[in-house]
């Protein structure tokens, strides 16, 4: 949800057992997210705001082959995320670049595929960040993107205060010049930036009782996690009341225990660079 | 989403055209709520709350030897459900009966399965319907309910008078005694009225300008109509404006429009009544 953010598995894996049990829920919210993208062998990757390498972890992976290249803006950023994909990928070969996205040092048409994951959502202009996207993008490659979209937390006991705390989260992002509501908007967005044959479907997390590790691992340890990140920022701006604030958090937390059930929709869309109209009979 | 709704099929379909497209939109959301539903021939199948009979018709299509016994506690809505499948299903053999899902007037483990659909949602204790609903099915037998939540309910372009004008029907629906926000509390409700077994999952559906069928067959046609049929008893209510609500709705409808995106999860799940204790080791 944070490109700022590394996998749950390397904040709360303070034991081997609920490293490897958080490792597993990891695994399954990677698949979701990650399922069917994968770039064969030779083919030129761009990886477009790696953040600290959560996502290039798995893009090394299904894709073994294929010649990636890993941007971030934040030097310090890609220092992580080199550490990290040599942990976890040590034969991955990953080229990483220091670049801001709407200004990227590669030519015309370089990439084969272009992979964005939980980006636009910080970016003042996703669109113009898409539309300088395509155009390192050669004719007929295809585009990835990967949101959120905090409207689509919805969940059991429902709960005000709840509501009124990832709300604030949502605001706080707006200020800052973000959209944690994108996801809603990824069709629009990529239709408005140039791209044909766009696809945007929800990939939905749902947990309840029946899918504990589910509920601790995404619920709990990610998205409430997410949300009480912006605690201090959100009694400074006066969003909330610091009582109110711990009563919603509280819910939050209730909603992955044995009663409670949790909601959330991200959105994946594919899309090509359209071949110039006078290649096209 | 409500039992006194029949499909848009028939309510939408004028002309012979938008009959042939609106009947493949109904098509398409049957099928989503339906898949994975089929009972074996000669089984006995308990449709409980069978309104005007819109699912009964999937119902003995997926299941043309099943024994189906469809209940409704509305004379009005039996007569209109028995002649709606009479057209549709020629060769369906339902038995129809008049009956309170509280009082049902079947012995004990009448039936091998049970099936609810947009029932629970209208329901003043839904936990006591389901507890209900268990006695007449047998030991190891299925239930199946699906029911909506519009607090899935979000879209672009985002509006916070769309979200009153939907938050209007979520309260006289309350007021009512039911709850449209059931879907999330399916999993604990199911657990609460002694079922075993109890898989929930969302059915979600997300339409945009690549769907147009869906964009006006299910967000304009089937949920803004839902919304829209609420329209004086939220103002003899108080609860919008007439200004506002005008606004809400013409705000709703635009999220069919080609720029727009709209997203609803409905919930389906499957439970079974436990084999009592001293059958089992």
């Amino acid at each position: 949800m944070s490109t700022a953010s590394p996998s749950p598995a390397y904040v709360h894996g303070y034991s081997p057992d609920e490293s490897r049990r958080l490792g597993a829920q990891a695994d399954t919210l990677a698949a979701l997210l990650h399922s069917g993208t994968a770039y064969p062998p030779g083919s030129r990757v761009l990886e477009a705001g790696c953040g600290v390498g959560a996502q290039t972890v798995h893009l090394a992976r299904s894709s073994p082959g294929a010649r990636l290249v890993s941007v971030d803006v934040s030097a310090a950023s890609l220092d992580r995320a080199r550490a990290h994909v040599a942990a976890q990928v040590p034969d991955a070969r990953v080229e990483w670049h220091r670049a801001d996205l709407h200004a990227l040092p590669f030519p015309d048409a370089t990439f084969d595929h272009v992979f964005v994951c939980f980006v636009l959502e910080h970016l003042p202009d996703p669109e113009g960040a898409l539309t300088a996207l395509r155009r390192v993008l050669r004719p007929g490659g295809t585009l990835t993107v990967i949101e959120g979209d905090h409207g689509s937390a919805f969940f059991h006991p429902d709960s005000r205060h709840a509501r009124v705390a990832i709300d604030a989260q949502v605001r706080l992002q707006a200020a800052a010049g973000g959209d944690a509501l994108i996801g809603r908007r990824l069709q629009p967005l990529l239709s408005a930036a140039g791209y044909g044959d766009v696809v945007v479907r929800p990939r939905t997390v749902y947990a309840d009782r029946t899918r504990p590790a589910l509920a601790e691992g995404f619920t709990r340890d990610t998205f409430v996690a997410m949300i009480e990140a912006v605690r201090d920022d959100a009694l400074a701006a006066g969003l909330v009341t610091s009582a109110d604030w711990e009563r919603g958090i509280a819910d939050l937390r209730r909603t992955a225990g044995p009663d409670g059930t949790f909601h959330y929709a991200f959105f994946k869309a594919t899309a090509t660079r359209p071949v110039s109209a006078g290649a096209v009979p």
